[in-house]
């Protein structure tokens, strides 16, 4: 009955891309390979935008060339321009024969404000320059993704139409990717706008085209995928510990956490293929390696237990 | 079509009586004055447990005899035994003929072990206790509202067959229970389970005779709230901020945040006669009575987003 649900890991890059302090080259390897151990088939790892913007990222070469290998996995990095894909091809080049499995991904926002704010183009304007990306990534044999961020509200613009995240998502499709990723950006997303949403998108797309990329930022990504599940989504992103996202302030809920995911994928009879203690133990390596607790709910519900379950009955 | 959900707050109760410093009673009357002009309608304000057990709430009586009357609001007041009774009907007294609607509460668990460790009784002793309070309640006109803890999972037995949590919701309705509030004590509930829980109670009783009690340790809050949506369910307890639900650390998610569970009815066209600002003044002040962050992220995000939403727009 239940089917296998892919559980996709952006940590790596969209939890690391933010962190003032870099984490070194071999942390991030460390966590990718404690990743691809607890079952993750889908693992974005990296990001080949310039140094300049996002010097956290600046060695994606050194990553993608050291990624680990696992049977069925697959990684997917960001490819902003031509610059970027090159630096790809070569970085995969590196990596010789044994090079795993590595998708390209091309963003933008279903917001004009915020895309403009991003990559510092209107939307037509950015798919102009995904000539310079999808078509050749594809005649060399990589697959590409295509994320849509801000699908459900800008911080600028306030509520985005579901129309809009359609066309955007029809338009990335014709382009070739494989599938197209919707982002609740901000975290404002609701059920009946999911549903509406994705009502309008599978009357052109197979499910297994389009994938959701929830932001817990108010406590609503699981029961947006929930939708999703209802809608015969397969796909889902997530992010260890819950790093990244740009939540509003420390501790808070940005992106929506991996082992919040798993738990109720799991508790729900879904085959993910992951590892519950690996995943904790991936959990608290990312909040070793960043230095702070992490929002993740589930995963602070396990390490609290250890110590403290035989006193939370609590009262009534 | 979005018919009017009943937002059950019980965060004065369940949130003060965990707190070590107990809050001032004028403090508690505060809170729960901007929790009634915030449109909530139901408001669980105190327990009448022994002093001696919960010292936070031993000014039940004094809170009771002062709650502040709104049209429409009744509040719900805990009651574990015939002396609970006979203090509460007392503080009405002393409320003369002004007092505001109060219900009495009644509660127990699902598991055996929670319920022993909770009340020192077998489920079996605590339903033959409520002879003693029930029955005399709704002589006195009062309502009575029925509580299940751990009826999803307990923390000593794991997790409590649906069967199990379904024959005590049928006896508190057959005790004369307007209403049974079903609570995910430990916050382990995920989506098919509560489907099943509800599909066996609602064979037997009405959608407004159930009432769900999540907790988000996990996540899963609003996605078990989602299920409750479309099983006709119409009243779900909450707590401002997120406000006690014995979570595992400080800052960790134990009951659903008032503001989440709202955020999500009204983003999905469901009337609450909630205000959603003063709202959000009511967990601003529970944060300050309890001299801490609270967990509940929809409270942190419009906190953050005063200041920092023109910086969030975030890379990709």
């Amino acid at each position: 009955m239940a089917p296998f649900i892919t559980v996709y890991e952006v940590g790596p890059r969209d939890g690391l891309q933010n962190e003032a302090r870099a984490v070194p080259t071999e942390d991030k390897l460390r966590l990718l390979r404690l990743l691809a151990d607890a079952g993750l088939s889908r693992i974005e790892a990296t990001s080949f935008v310039s140094p300049k913007w996002i010097p956290a990222l600046a060695d994606a070469s050194d990553v993608v060339s050291q990624l680990p290998r696992n049977a069925g996995l697959a990684y997917v990095v960001l490819v902003p321009n031509a610059k970027g894909l090159e630096r790809l091809l070569e970085a995969l080049g590196r990596g010789g024969p044994n090079a795993p499995q590595v998708d390209a991904a091309v963003f933008l926002s279903a917001s004009e404000t915020h895309n403009k704010k991003n990559v510092n183009k209107t939307i037509d304007e950015t798919f102009a320059a995904f000539e310079e990306i999808v078509p050749p990534a594809l005649e060399k044999g990589l697959r590409v993704r295509g994320y849509v961020s801000t699908a459900w509200g800008c911080p600028y613009e306030g509520a985005v139409a579901p129309e809009r995240v359609v066309s955007i998502g029809e338009r990335l499709l014709a382009k070739g990717c494989y599938q197209v990723s919707l982002g609740d950006t901000i975290g404002v997303g609701t059920p009946n706008q999911t549903r509406r949403i994705l009502e309008l998108l599978l009357a052109r797309a197979r499910p297994e085209q389009l994938a959701l990329h929830m932001h817990d930022t108010r406590g609503t990504a699981l029961a947006n995928v929930l939708v999703g599940l209802e809608a015969g989504l397969t796909t889902f992103d997530a992010s260890v510990g819950g790093l990244g996202g740009c939540p509003y302030a420390p501790g808070a809920s940005g992106n929506l956490a991996t082992e919040d995911l798993v738990y109720m994928l799991h508790g729900m009879g879904y085959e993910t293929g992951i590892d519950w203690p690996l995943l904790i133990a991936a959990g608290e390596l990312a909040q070793k390696l960043v230095g702070r607790r992490l929002p993740g709910k589930a995963l602070q519900a396990e390490i609290g237990s250890r110590t403290v379950l035989a006193g939370t009955a609590g009262r009534s």
